[in-house]
């Protein structure tokens, strides 16, 4: 039922090109609608919101105060957890917050010989928005991997919109970002929600950046705000690619391509293993684990259309392959990780070792669990403070340093034809 | 001829947001062009590239060999040029280097009590494209200010793409190239050359980011393949906002405006000063100096369009204006400058004081000359070694560390309703 691949089939490349291929169709009917909605939100405010929340989230509110979500509620979320969850919540953010804490960026300085100083400042963002899906994929652990960066970073204030179809508001959601210290919630979504947090309304206040997933509509909404304020990446499927070396139990490695392929059917779960039993054995363990999993049907979709067990013809080529793959998730599945380690130069996330299993990583070892996706990881890297902060240069030149410069500028200035600039920096010699 | 506002006004902030606003119009005929020739360049590869030069640059090449320019002819751009030309790019290169080698970012890691090892790696880009435009906007200070950070961050190869007109290349562009360590140039420009780097052809091999400015039909292209590849921003005007006390000599500021608004019309330059007569100093310096320039054309255009003088009510309120421009560039003409400095949240880059002028900071300063454009200094950076490089997370975890965070992870799990999750942390317990 799971593709089956060798690295020595004369069409390799091409089969595996095909497997990890992934291009999110541009909809004309997800564009127009979202060019509508963009607009009428510009125009209308929270007017426009209200009638579009009504619209889209069979949701019924007479004004943008019934949208937001009290302080208190939120707090009331978090004391309903019973003990475990609620542990198990304080323990996930303790420890996400704690890694994060490393990313923060310091500001740096030169001084020059003749005094000039030269630098970069770090400053947090002043405020932004977090976009938390509704229904089936609104998780707790993206509200907290979403907004522990920001708070780290110093973000002034954090504003979630999360979608409430129906009316129905996800406890653990909102306990989370109790936890997390979100300012504000709103539960409006859609290209309504992005569209709102971009140009502001009314009611709610406009952000500088706006991050999270979330459908298509609200992909295509961050791609065309993109610019007024910044977007993370637009996230596609979620993807594990397993090296394994034949020293783990094959089990192990079964579930692990099962969690990745429980998140929907365009998920992808590969695995590499030099050794032909070993991903027989693999297969095995897949036959007997999936009936006892209750989304299995969603695993088998998912497994059928986009996993695969590939026959490599050893370590060296696994690592080869997984740098072209650049994987969102990558499992060292291996008895010797580390010998393997300096080959790697493209993956969101290593999973070093038998007992460095992606769900850990997804919930709270402490690393966050936005990781670039579809082969990303070649240019991207997993969300972080570093994306809630941002860099000013500092030049801070002496009158020596000034005199010295300006005559290098000016030639310059005046190969490129631009006189006024060779000018601006004569009059400081 | 330059539009003066009073903070006092009653529709001042109306009219400075009328003054900034600059939003470059979805040009359906643009879309569709870029969708036919990026569609063109994916299907026929090289020929269609070929094609499409012959087209929009009347470059007439029968195979892509002739669109590539060789080493050997970049270094003889580099020897032909003067003695002072020469030793002025290759000053601004050093100083450009030796800024940017303090942006280099470092692994980190944190080891827990239990052995839990976690971390992220940082790694540079595989190959990244610079995009330098043709015609009268091909500066050879930009080819350094994009290609310098990608060398410094270590990028493996790198690829320029700058379209020649009719043939005609740039000796200066070509010399900077050779500078900067570039890799492979190819004489191609437009949504064909983006298109191109991102896909690929039989001659031109695909990157992994591209970044460098160009016109609405290469903005238009990056936008379309940004996932596929990593692109910078897509840049609006340039823009600078001065900050004046009365200290400084009028003539400076009047020709620290021109140099900026002789980029083109749609160059933005704003003074802020609480001091009414020096504004009128200041204006006078303009209408003495205007006539002198050879662009004044452009200039007088970029000022009336564009341009303002802003009486405000004192340097707080110059900052908090400040603050709500974000400007690209930010001069503190002021005797106290350092005292103005922790009020300034949001700008690219500073410019510190009478002697740090916009025009060092152009060419040979250091810092990046590549800013975030149009209020973006809210949320992002000025191009950098961080543009270059990316970061993969790292989890190690000990098999006492594992065992420990298997239960958090599957209480929260199994609140997402993912089992598989849940199980695959379990049988790390």
């Amino acid at each position: 039922m799971i593709n089956r691949l060798s690295s020595t089939d004369a069409d390799f490349r091409s089969r595996l090109e095909v497997l990890l291929a992934f291009e999110a169709a541009l909809d004309a009917g997800v564009q127009q609608a979202v060019t509508d909605i963009i607009h009428d939100v510009r125009t209308r405010g929270d007017a426009a919101v209200l009638d579009l929340t009504r619209r889209f989230d069979r949701l019924d509110a007479s004004s943008m105060g019934q949208l937001e979500v009290p302080k208190a509620e939120l707090q009331r979320a978090l004391e309903s957890l019973g003990a475990e969850q609620r542990t198990a919540l304080e323990t996930a953010c303790q420890r996400v917050r704690d890694y994060h804490a490393h990313q923060v960026q310091q500001d740096w300085k030169i001084v020059e010989a003749d005094g000039t100083r030269l630098g970069q400042r770090v400053t947090p963002l002043d405020r932004v928005g977090i976009y938390v899906p509704g229904g089936k994929a609104s998780y707790p652990s993206s509200v907290l991997m979403n907004a522990m960066p920001a708070k780290v970073a110093g973000v002034g204030e954090i504003i979630m919109v999360a979608p409430t179809p129906g009316g129905e508001r996800n406890t653990l959601v909102l306990a989370a970002a109790a936890l997390a210290g979100v300012d504000r919630v709103f539960t409006i979504g859609g290209a309504q929600a992005v569209a709102a947090l971009a140009y502001g309304t009314q009611s709610i206040p406009e952000v500088d950046k706006i991050v999270g997933p979330g459908n298509a509509y609200v992909a295509e909404a961050k791609r065309r705000v993109f610019g007024r304020v910044g977007i993370d990446m637009v996230a596609g499927p979620s993807e594990v690619l397993i090296i394994a070396d034949g020293s783990g139990d094959p089990d192990w490695v079964a579930m692990d391509m099962f969690a990745q392929a429980e998140h929907d059917e365009r998920a992808q779960s590969i695995l590499l293993c030099p050794d032909a039993s070993y991903l027989e054995r693999v297969a095995e363990s897949i036959a007997k684990l999936l009936p006892t999993m209750p989304r299995a049907d969603i695993i088998r979709a998912s497994l059928q259309d986009r996993g695969a067990l590939i026959l490599v013809r050893g370590l060296d080529e696994a690592c080869e392959i997984a740098n072209y793959v650049a994987a969102e998730h990558l499992e060292l599945s291996v008895h010797d990780a580390e010998a393997l380690l300096p080959k790697i130069r493209h993956a969101g996330a290593i999973f070093i070792g038998h007992w460095s299993v992606e769900a850990l990583g997804d919930y709270c070892a402490g690393p966050n669990h936005v990781l670039p996706t579809g082969r990303s990881a070649r240019f991207s890297s997993p969300l972080g403070v570093y994306d809630f902060q941002k860099r000013t240069s500092l030049i801070r030149m002496s009158r020596e340093g000034a005199a010295t410069l300006a005559p290098v500028a000016a030639a310059l200035a005046y190969g490129e034809g631009l006189q006024a600039h060779a000018l601006s920096a004569l009059y400081r010699k």
